[in-house]
């Protein structure tokens, strides 16, 4: 945003006013008989340039147009099968293990979650490992397996496609499909999945800037996503002592300045147990929406991911605490 | 952490009961005919050691020497000047001004945030500016208008010795000496603190391992200090949409892993006032015993950092609704 | 790595051994009686297990296998469709626009890039852009023109496949697959241009490790591609002066250490023209064995990333003064 | 930057000059019924406003005042008693161990040194190191070995002040102080090693931006001291695989942009001695006047940093090697 003077305007008069309204500023010349331009960072206060018009002395407010309008349109409530997420609404738990793992696994897996308060079941069927020879996810055929356990128990089902080809048969059996951090920007498939016009579960990419998740949302939105949800899971760091490092401040921005709904995985940004029920708690208290935590009857049998899986035996505990924090699950 | 095995162990066995601890492990081979050695990562949840030894398969559980016996023989809660800090406690508030302005702005400031609760005047005498030209804080006159106006109101003092020659005027007139973020690894600096005995308020740098932030604590108490409080106040960070990255996965480990108590800066950490409160709630229910945030009677006119200060007005909202969800201060 | 002692050896005298090679060791403890074991920090300098092993007093050496064995068996000197490009083959230049714009472009282009030395005719047909409203390519079409202009040159092609659909057109018409940065971790995309059967560019994701790098080669090499050069194209950084890092340390540990063809990408890294020549001339003394330099005729008129385009006839100039330092292009 | 259009004027042609001269430019728009803004990315090409006036259309050219006018003054070839540095003159190179360890190890250093062209002796009496209980150094003492070996041999000193205690001593016995990474925002310092009036050597903080250490370089030169060199030294990274990140990319911008002299320590950006000479050698080709670099006769007897110290044997080759690329050492 920049700021343009009036001539003969006291710049310091000015000056005080946009600091007053949390706006850092700077002040930019061109010849000498012009009167200065005032650049605000983007890390100020967000204020209506309509009202910073209005200071005496100011004579226009420049503003960069959204790059990303379908975003910006989105309601502060989504609808996302029935479930209702966003301002207003209970918070939402999506949960389950990293990998599916038979169709016994998912069942029992759902039966449990559902009194819990879970109302998504997450799972992976095609799981983005980083080494090739890791166990990759059993595939289309755990697609199966989600939807009938969400079926039996009346829970919804969100699940990763990972390339093109998974597109379809994930859009058949999934309530949402969930783009993964590594292909945050993987512009193809995020086109191809806005096509399947299911709704979205974005997870942040592990270095993307705000600006450019928001705008891989409306890759996903321009394509033809009914609705996308933003999921903060933890950015790369530079410290060993978390797998990844949870961006509140980013979740505290989405819900309060961009006001979109907002979904955290604790389980992912933290990587061990140990911290996942206060930041858990952390992420309603910044303003998410949802949570995604991954859990497994025996961790230690996990196919993947194990070492962060919450036991579902604690699971529970940390659910009735957080639902109570929240404002409570239906 | 380097777990051993018994000659003839099942390895999958042993690692089926590592991963259902929590434990990130790898594998390392020597010679073909000795077990192999189990490697923990460091974003592995904690566990004693002790207990590892006990499963069967295990040989032996090597782990490191701690690097900061000092900081980790710490009590969970702290007496500074007379508040408590940290497990048990009411969470403390710090407020007060950027830079502290006059001896009646210093008294004004105290007389408003004691009846919110705020235990602690918070203010710049030396203030580290990034540019050479700008405001440097008024100096060591600003230490007695912060001495004075806390001493009427019945608050304590924290502020900032930059340099090895404030030490003394600070040690005299605050209750707890602030090192700032850019002083965090000044060795000289902190060894200078240390030996003047007060309790310290040790704020992060802003590229700092838990580990180097833990062993800066370490100089501390080896140096003299009586006790050290831990300060994350945001890290560097790629996004320009808030001027530092808030690290709550920082805190909720030093909270609930290492035991240590924490306040949690919010006002640096965003830059920004919108997301402040937000923020405020959350690293409270990641585990902070104590919040520091800046405010000023009109951020418009504050000598330094008013974009980033709450209007005192808004403080006291904010104060009383996280005081209840705190558990309430005294 | 984790050294094993000896029971009775002289753990400061290995210690002294170990780090006069070059390694970083911390000691872990496990019962009193049990001699220490050494665990050797990554950033050490490669040294050969079996030349530790016969230290005195060192018991044995365990280490991590490979996790990327394909990969650690690549000659270290490649052919891509007859160019030679790795160790002792005089550097490789691939230059061409960001995108294709025309046939016409594209042989002008062409035309003028070859006697310059050049190679590999670089530009993208399809492009991956950070909004859905920029220009996203030509598509196809411009393969063909591409295609046409290189055979027309005695050229080769190399242009990025953003997604699984493209990947067989791309194949047809290139000697070489680009991954771009943004998909190293696509993991679906990865294996279907293995498949492809193709030599395959493989960008640096803009916040992977080098582990993570080398792990994207291996799914592309064990997916069917007959071989993969890595190219480092700057990674995310705080700071706003330049578009990405160029992180030549990266760079000199693949070339040296890993012993793979790596090709540097200054273009992408700084983002901007008056540093590209430095920077180019750092990444052969570095070790890069090619570079590849986006170019235009005239840059005000490219349909996307003009700002780093080097103009056409300066190009001309750096590529000889490079020629020369690097020995000369045939 | 700023670009003012005249009413009229055609934006997608000022659009086009400005690309081509490599600018990153967003347009904002104010009321619609005035010329949009052009705001000019940092990450641009350096242009003279001056010339971006003289396009047609452009009504102006609003530009930010230096923050770093001393800095912005240095010449670009400094003297550092006697030695000249940077533009035009032979590389300089300064070596030395870790720490001084004794008289005699000072003065063997310093005669096996001087005849490889090394004309700066360098060595640390006051050690930073991240915990209490590593080595400290030797203190004072040692600056009087260093100062005796210096003078027996020909050469200069530089050595850090690590606190505002050592600055008089430092400044006596040393040619040029050295600021450390850890204190480079380390205000009070800065003024008092500013105010001893010698050369400066300036290493960049672990996560400073360009423009905060050109303002550390500011306080140096405000406060009188004579000139700063600059030395980049590695920067934090998420990648364990070489203990710091070289940015190459800021030392090609200090020194073919902002034209400051800067010198490089690949010892401590890579942290292993088998990508230190690629290292040194890349960063001659960026554009650095100088290099740092650790050695010792028998590096696994040094008391600090032994790993990363090429030995003495080893450094005569390689020095040898870059004088003939760099032009050669008188």
């Amino acid at each position: 945003m920049i700021v343009s003077l009036k001539r003969g305007a006291e710049v310091s008069k000015v000056l005080r006013e946009l600091t007053a309204r949390g706006l850092w500023v700077s002040s930019l010349q061109g010849s000498a008989d012009q009167p200065a331009l005032l650049l605000v960072a983007p890390h100020s206060a967000q204020v209506d340039p309509a009202e910073l018009g209005g200071i005496d002395g100011v004579a226009e407010v420049a503003v960069a147009k959204s790059a990303h309008p379908r975003v910006a349109a989105q309601p502060e409530r989504l609808d996302i099968g029935g479930v209702p997420i966003g301002k207003g609404a209970p918070a939402v738990w999506m949960c389950g293990p990293c990998s599916i793992e038979s169709e016994a696994h998912a069942l029992e897996t759902a039966q449990r979650l559902r009194p819990l308060g879970v109302t998504f079941l997450r799972g992976g069927a095609y799981k983005p490992r980083t080494s090739p020879y890791a166990f990759q996810g059993h595939g289309a055929v755990a697609l199966g397996w989600m939807r009938r356990a969400a079926d039996a128990t009346g829970m919804k089902v969100v699940t990763e496609a990972l390339g093109e080809e998974h597109v379809a048969p994930v859009a058949e059996h999934a309530d949402m499909i969930q783009v993964g951090s590594r292909n945050m920007q993987s512009y193809a498939l995020l086109k191809a999945i806005g096509r399947a016009a299911k709704p979205v579960l974005l997870k942040r990419g592990m270095a993307a800037t705000l600006e450019e998740w928001l705008l891989a949302g409306e890759y996903l939105l321009a394509s033809g996503a009914p609705s996308v949800v933003f999921c903060e899971r933890g950015i790369r760091s530079f410290d060993a002592t978390t797998r990844n490092l949870l961006d509140l401040g980013a979740v505290a921005l989405l819900a309060h300045v961009y006001r979109q709904p907002i979904v955290v995985d604790p389980s992912h940004a933290a990587g061990r147990r140990d911290v996942i029920a206060p930041l858990a708690r952390a992420a309603l208290a910044a303003g998410a929406s949802g949570l995604m935590i991954e859990t497994h009857a025996e961790p230690g049998r996990a196919l993947s991911d194990g070492p962060q899986a919450v036991p579902l035996t604690d699971l529970c505990r940390l659910l009735a605490e957080l639902g109570s924090a929240a404002g409570g699950v239906s």
